[in-house]
């Protein structure tokens, strides 16, 4: 087992990541103190893990919370529904949710719990790739809302991170690799000798071996944390962890969430912004290149599909929540392993790369 | 003009207090950084002095957003709909929101401002005496669930708060008592000299009084800042602010918050917790004769009215928040100007105070 700590300026909480640990009940029990338990997830998870951890709440009042499970389905009326049950089975302050499950119950039951009396303590229990190296650290929660995605939502950091890597094993394949692609991203942006590493260890996170994924999870998540204790509120440097998302983000919206998994979008968004830094003559086109490989190795789209518009994509992407003003706020790459917040640059470049 | 600070662990934030400030943009548009502002209040407030701060802002894109009035609509429905408003009209995370209402604007309008794209910043402007000496000041903000009264919210603070007591001019008599509750509150709770100013200036706070006023709410600001300044969420002592509250909330609950006001529920519900004390032999028998006569002076309830069947109180004060495991939290006074969190009060002794 790895133990990693995420320090903020008022708190700190770990992130626990091994094999088997939602079993090892003594590694992870000391951090919900609480009687009252309210398991959020989804009912895809809940038929693989939901026993185990009802198993080891044994000793304490514990509220199951299946939600529909998908992206589209991250709504302000799922949240209020987990409300509803905890004000239902009368848990006052003290009570504490778990969410168990990927990105989207995460993101709903951390919200959940900033909302709810205005605030109770929760503990994140990511079993997505994507959610264990991205969403589960660094206290985003939120839902969507029909006119733009995690529109509403609050910074709110959980208490622990505990991240059974075991979980990984019901994953279906794309969404491990829509996961993987996230992961690339931190060596992208932070990290050149974990890209390098990455693209050596490709057959051993293919065969989703235990010890490499361990390895793997702890870095992004180091490298996570390093940046939210940073920057919590997205002031400056935290929004790097968007490489790809202006892209990415657009192509959800336009695609209406059906077509592509987060993960897949970023996918494209990062090839794209890559893309951007070659023509800007920022980036070598072989750094273009190994990613490309790379992220097809996993089958994972790097480029726009036939039969979406890029005008449409445009026109998205003007309505990014990372938009100043008029201004197009854009992560991109001084070099591999370093990302640099750019803000001027030209409209009609952009719009191009979309067209390339 | 007044000038106070909220001095917070993280950051400091000013209350101004005056007559005519409103209309003194040069004291309060320095905390207005943003060009883009929507003004959240409701129907009865924006005839009055909606014009006044639109023709404020003339530099700057205003968006108006008026709500339907009263506490029943203090719902997460609205609360989307000032969300959807400012998608619509593609504010960005840099856009700001002025508060400009009582106590149900400002806990709506702080919540969407917590809440929209994870936070953006905010202003109060309390129109109400009540939202003057209360709401507006501390942060706490939210919205009612049919299951219960702030059940959903956030701690999020304002950027400013801007007191124009001429406001206090077009409301109504019973709204403005009904905020006298709570200013004679803060002497009850914390200052027995203040207790003493406002059983002597009875006749300056009937002729709201301009000078009287501004020292009366400033000195409740000042209370309050102080007590928010120790306590900013609620872990121990911010709790004395609820004092009368665990009867009151129980009041307005069990009338659907029809028959009451807040300010009046917690007039009958402060004299609930003094006889409570009275029993208990904490405080001398004058302190609550005094209080009520207070309250009387004002045409403010100061007992359960008929028709009220206490044992329905009794049920709703078991659903309150403050409620810590099976033990009823309640704030009750050492003596007048300090309160206190007790936690082991007999239930019957509780109980019976409802039926004396």
């Amino acid at each position: 087992m790895k133990r990693l700590e995420v320090a903020l300026p008022d708190r700190t909480y770990p992130i626990l990541i091994g094999s088997g640990l939602l079993k090892q009940t003594s590694e992870w029990l000391p951090y919900l103190p609480a009687n009252s338990i309210a398991v959020v997830t989804d009912s895809n998870v809940a038929k693989h893990y939901l026993p185990t951890v009802q198993a080891a709440l044994s000793e304490k009042t514990v509220l199951p919370i299946e939600l529909t499970p998908g992206e589209a389905n991250k709504t302000l009326t799922q949240c209020e529904l987990i409300i509803s049950k905890l004000l239902e089975a009368k848990f006052g302050r003290d009570a504490m949710i778990i969410a168990l499950g990927g990105g989207v119950v995460g993101d709903m039951a951390g919200f959940a719990a900033s909302l709810y009396q205005r605030g109770i303590d929760f503990i994140q229990m990511p079993t997505t790739l994507l959610a264990m190296v991205d969403s589960s650290v660094g206290g985003k929660t939120g839902v969507n809302h029909p006119l733009g995605k995690n529109m509403m939502g609050a910074f709110y950091q959980p208490k622990a991170v505990i991240i059974d890597i075991d979980t990984l094993k019901t994953l279906p394949d794309r969404e491990y690799a829509a996961g993987l692609a996230e992961v690339l991203k931190y060596g992208l942006i932070w990290d050149a000798d974990f890209f390098e590493y990455l693209r050596a260890h490709q057959s051993d996170l293919k065969a989703r071996h235990d010890q490499c994924l361990i390895d793997v999870i702890a870095r992004c998540c180091e490298i996570k944390a390093d940046i939210v204790a940073q920057d919590e509120r997205e002031k400056g440097l935290r929004a790097i962890l968007n490489f790809g998302h202006t892209f990415g983000h657009a192509i959800e919206a336009v695609t209406e969430y059906k077509q592509y998994l987060h993960g897949e979008a970023i996918s494209i968004g990062m090839c794209l912004a890559l893309k951007l830094g070659v023509r800007l003559k920022q980036i070598p086109e072989s750094l273009l290149e190994h990613t490309q490989a790379w992220l097809k190795a996993f089958h994972l789209p790097i480029s726009l599909p036939e039969g979406v518009d890029p005008e449409s994509i445009w026109q998205a992407m003007q309505q990014d929540k990372k938009r100043e003003e008029d201004q197009l706020r854009l992560i991109l790459l001084e070099h591999c392993g370093h990302a640099i917040i750019a803000k001027n640059i030209e409209h009609q470049t952009i719009y191009n790369i979309l067209f390339s």
